[in-house]
């Protein structure tokens, strides 16, 4: 038991990159029969690097999919805002498009400032808030943005097949775009949530 | 760097608890130490004991919301069958609603042949399918279900309300009655999705 497996020392460079001299000083001698013993269990150099390289696609692909969903999102509120036409074809006359339209700024505003964030502490290394925080509230908030945008996004579907069903004109087809912006800023937040929950758990909290 | 930390011990057990005496044997003399430092890097017996409480609630924990939601979806179901009350009240007139029935029907019988494994495995203590396999499918399938779910309901939601703004009758009240059982399901499902996304990283798959 000469050395931790895997995991301890996953933890250990997660938590503190920088002390990472310090466990490779005594990998070193077992990085052989690390190897050997396969990738899962395994504690050498090679192994610390990798991990430190999924670490950060980890990072980057959850802030490419914070930024898809802002886009999205983006999209979805502005399309709808614009959605008026006079007369009975105002989004502002239908409880869902304008559930649809709150939920859009909502996540608008939840994304935008979350990739923020993320771009702050990646450019200068430094968190704004504890990493317990800041875990939970990733998850917890793209876990229940994605649950809201797909309630708005649902529920304005079955008005819209409605209104075509008698006419099929601008207004239907702009309230079809915000809807498939809005099912598309779900599908980035959904797995975003996922990443969270990896994230939340490897430091070992819950 | 006599004895692992806490994580790894602990990985140990959840893989084989058979061979529990094993790390006992070399934890014992640590134990005072493992105390000092506190409950999130300890490794002794009581620490293992207690792991072990802690996966015992949460295996009942997820059977007890499965329980729920079978439930709650069973009776959302019965009730949006029943809700036939003639001419235009008939549910099977409007989408929403059918949406909502298939819906339910789906998440009984999955939930239903979750719960059913689930009991099987604690009473039996054999595992039905690998760990792996099963750990991916319950995160998975909760979480595909608890999307569903929500969809279904909201979607029904704004249908009902403009039933109610022209007539409030049995027809309506049992919609509204069979939306609430769904969304009681849901958060039944969401709990229990987020209590496999624990089980899953624990294992360090993924």
């Amino acid at each position: 038991m000469a050395v931790s497996d895997g995991q301890t020392t996953k933890e250990e460079v997660g938590s503190t990159p920088v002390e990472a001299t310090a466990p490779t000083a005594f990998d070193l001698e077992n990085q052989s029969t690390a190897t050997a013993r396969g990738t899962g269990t395994g504690g050498g150099v090679t192994e610390i690097v990798r991990r430190w390289k999924r670490e950060d696609i980890i990072k980057r692909g959850s802030l490419a999919l914070r930024g898809l969903a802002l886009l999205f999102s983006l999209l979805s509120f502005i399309i709808m805002a614009s959605n008026n036409h006079g007369d009975w074809k105002n989004y502002d006359q239908y409880e869902e498009y304008r559930y649809l339209l709150a939920i859009g700024i909502l996540s608008t505003v939840y994304t935008g400032l979350q990739a923020l964030r993320q771009v702050h502490e990646l450019s200068t290394r430094k968190h704004l808030l504890q990493q317990r925080t800041s875990a939970l509230l990733d998850f917890f908030g793209d876990q229940i943005m994605a649950y809201l945008l797909i309630s708005a996004a649902s529920s304005a579907v079955p008005l819209t097949n409605r209104i075509r069903e008698s006419a099929d004109n601008l207004f239907s087809d702009t309230s079809a775009a915000s809807i498939s912006m809005a099912f598309l800023a779900f599908f980035a937040l959904a797995l975003s949530a996922m990443i969270s929950g990896y994230k939340l758990s490897t430091q070992s909290y819950v």
